[in-house]
């Protein structure tokens, strides 16, 4: 079972994950010497390679001609970060841990292994987005869940292990120090400026926009850490994701696409990650927060100064980089 | 000129450094599209590749045949992230910035294209640990100075863009807020515990412990973030690295290249980076802080859930990971 540890020094959580040096990949560099997967578990005819699905979206979503008996299907992570069940006890004292309690699953955003988000049809991004909102909804609704993050791994540098589309989503029974810093940090700013900080620099910021549509925007942040960042949030102000409504998903699954085709055009297909921050759950209410997604290209590697200081270095201007992720026609 | 960008929100600073696109490179990988380095501008003979050195330690140190004019050579970044000159203030507003204003210098190590650490004599890590501490002096010695980022990449994989062995130095007006972190939390642990957390983690932790020697100690942290990742500080209680007495570096350079060759020993010679952490200067005094090195091996990538969430996940237990370090015969 995993451990989350925590560094009273530093604020830092760890999750201690034996279980996941085992897992199988796709693809060789860093992750050469673990297994490499002998066929795709992702794909329709190898479903028995996954554990059985707890979501599974069907195929009529797919119009006239389904390429699989489902779109999108969610399993649980065979190699889980962290698990349902409580093993030991939170051990104080020296070595402050805590059992990894928690959800890991795997969303298989389709059928087909060579589909990524940009080849997508509008029903197809839809239902991905949907099984977002779906999924986070449910693990947030487990009473131990303090937290839940959604995120996507594309491409072997950005720690992908597998190259069929897929997201994926843990929930864990803390708030890791990053998010808890967002929510001081937006709690103080909405105190002294009387506006969510979210909601202004989208309004403030033509110069950073990338793109838009009737109920999202893309934004490069000011602050970005690497080159080309971009942020989706939603127009309406709401803390948590799961509290999407009825027409946002089509939108944000429309959007989230427009944004990785203009990445790819304008920078010859980047691997990325991208992760969801949205409200912790089951606590205190942080109305002043706005939920985002940040998507990350990886086109440089972190190295000593980056992790030695905490902070990045990015040799590309923001402004610069949205003048130039708005000029690709998409 | 480059620019210190502060987020009031997630309080992460970003230097955003547009003249350091166009530095050259030995890889490829995710750096290929930059220039390849046409010669070394490290090795000796191209010594007019690099700016004027500011120090340079001299072949004396080599012994009988010395392998060219000097052994140790520190010159200016020729692509600096951080730059002397002030050519701006500092913007409040919605849109806080200030100029990147601070030292940026590169360590060539040895005269030796092909010579890492862990292949130094003793004179030679010496000589090395002995610049290390000189040029961290000097940089904090400027007034402008709030702290200063002694760090290496070694190897592509980590970030490295030339593969000749050196290690770099980032002066800067800020307190990272990384290291700010560390500070408080240092500090508040001394209050609660009467002990320095790292003095106390090194007495307490035999499981934990790589290597020795009558100066210095190496250990796994208890919360490492990576596999492998290994931290090295003196014996004696010091926050500050340029402080170091006269046996100090010695005793530093060999307990590295230790380190170092017991790394490389169980892991196949990875890609590394690593880092000094050590008290910020010209401010408040910071007396329970103990300064120290950390190792971090790039096994893996660093993906999407350690991005969005600020922590990360390790597979290897580092209880098993010090237990495999020391069993390594040096």
């Amino acid at each position: 079972m995993s451990e989350l540890r925590h560094d009273p020094i530093s604020q830092r959580w760890v999750i201690i994950a034996p279980a996941r040096a085992s897992r199988p990949t796709d693809f060789g560099g860093t992750s050469s010497s673990r297994p490499r997967a002998p066929r795709c578990p992702f794909c329709p005819g190898n479903e028995d390679d996954t554990p059985p699905p707890v979501a599974v979206t069907g195929p009529e979503m797919q119009g006239e001609s389904p390429h699989a008996p489902w779109l999108v299907r969610v399993v649980p992570n065979k190699y889980p970060a962290v698990g349902p069940e409580i093993s030991a006890r939170f051990s104080a004292g020296p070595r402050p841990a805590l059992p990894a309690q928690g959800i890991h699953e795997v969303i298989v955003e389709t059928p087909l292994h060579d589909r990524p988000l940009t080849m997508m049809s509008d029903p197809e991004v839809t239902a991905v987005a949907m099984a977002y909102r779906s999924r986070v909804a449910d693990a947030a609704s487990a009473p131990f869940a303090r937290s839940v993050m959604l995120f996507k791994n594309h491409g072997a540098d950005a720690g992908a292990s597998l190259a069929h589309p897929h997201a994926q989503l843990i929930s864990l029974p803390i708030v890791p120090e990053l998010l808890a810093t967002e929510l001081r940090g937006t709690a103080a700013y909405h105190a002294a400026n009387g506006v969510c900080p979210y909601c202004a620099a989208a309004a403030a910021s033509p110069d950073l926009l990338v793109a838009e549509n009737e109920l999202f925007l893309a934004y490069c942040p000011w602050v970005s850490r690497v080159p080309y960042e971009v942020w989706l949030q939603p127009r309406r102000h709401d803390p948590d994701f799961a509290a999407m409504t009825e027409h946002e998903p089509a939108a944000l699954g429309r959007l989230l696409r427009d944004v990785l085709i203009r990445i790819g055009s304008a920078l010859q297909t980047p691997a990325y990650n991208y992760f969801l921050h949205t409200a912790p759950v089951h606590g205190q209410a942080h109305p002043t927060y706005h939920w985002h997604l940040e998507i990350l290209p990886r086109l440089c590697r972190f190295a000593g100064f980056e992790w030695g200081s905490g902070f990045s270095m990015n040799h590309v201007p923001p402004e610069l980089a949205a003048e130039r992720l708005r000029a690709v026609s998409t």
